[in-house]
């Protein structure tokens, strides 16, 4: 089942999408919001899966076209987004490029950040920066929404609570990452609002792809309209998806429609791509001594976007556009 | 006038409150919900005020009695919950206490962090912890609520973006800290669900007391109903609530119902006591050499107050009880 959230108000209008991205249907008599439908998800989720066979089937009359210029993020604001940092072959190459040394703790104990989710972006609106300086940046990662989850919860049991999957654009601030990281206290400035892909699917949609808890498809990334890259999100990720929610569960709940994500998906085979740009300048200093591709400017574009086995998009793509503000 | 959310569903049910704290008023004609409300403020507000001075006035038919133990926090779960540590002394300790320097940048440079705010508790909620070890410490501060913030705006502009205010219990596991803060991604697992006071008041009802984004009051701690501390709130605090919400503003806008707390209470003056163990502790490293106050253990208690010029409870108490949980 996919699902997604058209703008309205600040909430979103919660529609079914068909498996081909090309229709939708409204479920208002089922669930008004998103986060509505993940606060009785189990006494809701049946209903909205025979809305969404009706609509694959080409037996809605409600059906109308779906565009992805419309949506809203999945949840348009939520009450938790917490970001992992799971693909640690990134970790390794940023602590590389610094000289750090990679304590051997971050191979048993996730690097997360509590991320902020008043304002979480549409797959097509804009990156608004207040200053290029900044050192604007993609991160292409993959996010899970939970359900209720019991504190204490292990991994094992931790993978039941992920109902939704779906593609996330973790904007970072590359120039303001050092000061924030030194102070310890994690970033609240330089990871400004993320934007999500048009649809957040069941994981069963994901079909033998999604297995342990991670999705083992590449994650395609592009800037102004050139192949930027497309690293296996399942291959090399060290924590799974159920290993990060059973971190955080560690010493405390977690509450329906809590966001996960992954970290930006990152494979040691450089063949493969990119889903940041820090990683390539990282590279660039270890290799020639200087960073050179720039950071993201006014007017510059990404996307993001994963497909399946038959080339069809699975998420809809994230498409944004820099945008300089006074 | 003060606000409250009767324990109802996971949003709660708004009710305006009598200044006295002795009577209440459902008010779901006028919202349903506190963040319904900070929706749309400006529409709702003068509304909700108008059932305050009749039920102020004695004339409000529906008034029912007030209880603080049916409360749950003013947002039960909130798009946003920041958290700042503006008394620098509280920093300066923590810092000596490990033998570091203070960088000059900490009095220009908001030390703040992004806390979860899927799961506020109530004033009367216990604090869950499933391990003593991990060294449980209250830390009293006092918060604000936010309408919508545009980004770029400036600490001249950020206070009229105050709308309520009231105390909270950011809870906090120390022994999990050092570890989260040399990973730099500031505190996932060290910081579990802080704890609101049963009211959230507006700015007018702190009358002189509130100046220049800062409440000038002390905030009374008890542990186990023992004196622990009454440190001002607004004598030594380095960013007013205001340039807290101006330094998050520098990179992204917020959203209405944001939370933005204050950091721990902390004086120079030791006679006024504390707002955290932790603070005795360092004073005690740093004068005998180690720390003797105990943290918090299973049955412990902590009551959280502030009062007026008359000695009446602005805000209720904040009164939890620790509990263990295997």
């Amino acid at each position: 089942m996919k699902l997604a959230s058209l703008k309205h108000g600040r909430d979103g209008r919660l529609v079914v999408v068909s498996r081909d991205l090309k229709h939708c249907v409204e479920v208002s008599d089922i669930a008004r919001t998103m986060q509505a439908a993940l606060d009785d998800w189990a006494q809701i989720e049946p209903r909205l899966r025979e809305a969404s066979d009706r609509l694959n089937a080409g037996q809605e009359s409600r059906a109308q076209a779906f565009d992805p210029a419309q949506c809203a993020a999945p949840l348009p604001r939520a009450y938790q987004w917490v970001d992992g940092s799971a693909y640690l072959n990134h970790v390794e190459l940023v602590r590389k490029a610094r000289n750090a040394e990679m304590p051997p703790s971050f191979y048993t104990d996730p690097l997360m950040y509590q991320g902020g989710s008043d304002d979480l972006l549409g797959p097509r609106d804009a990156i608004t920066i207040r200053d290029e300086a900044w050192g604007t940046d993609l991160e292409a990662e993959v996010a899970v929404i939970t359900d209720d989850v019991a504190i204490g919860t292990q991994s094992a049991d931790a993978q039941k609570h992920i109902k939704l999957v779906m593609l996330v654009n973790d904007v970072s601030l590359r120039g303001l990452i050092p000061n924030e990281l030194a102070k310890g206290f994690g970033f609240v400035l330089s990871k400004p609002a993320s934007a999500f892909s048009p649809v957040a699917v069941t994981p069963d949609e994901l079909e033998g792809h999604w297995r342990e808890g991670k999705l083992h498809l590449p994650l395609r990334t592009w800037i102004n309209g050139k192949w930027f890259g497309e690293p296996n999100a399942g291959e090399e990720m060290t924590f799974s998806h159920a290993d990060l929610i059973a971190h955080l569960a560690n010493t405390r709940k977690l509450g329906a429609g809590s966001i996960v994500g992954s970290g930006t998906i990152s494979n040691k085979d450089r063949s493969r791509g990119f889903c940041c740009i820090a990683e390539v300048r990282m590279i660039e200093t270890i290799e020639q001594g200087k960073p050179v591709t720039p950071f993201l400017k006014h007017g510059d574009s990404v996307k993001i976007e994963m497909l399946d086995d038959k080339g069809q998009s699975i998420f809809g793509s994230i498409e944004q556009t820099v945008q300089l503000v006074s």
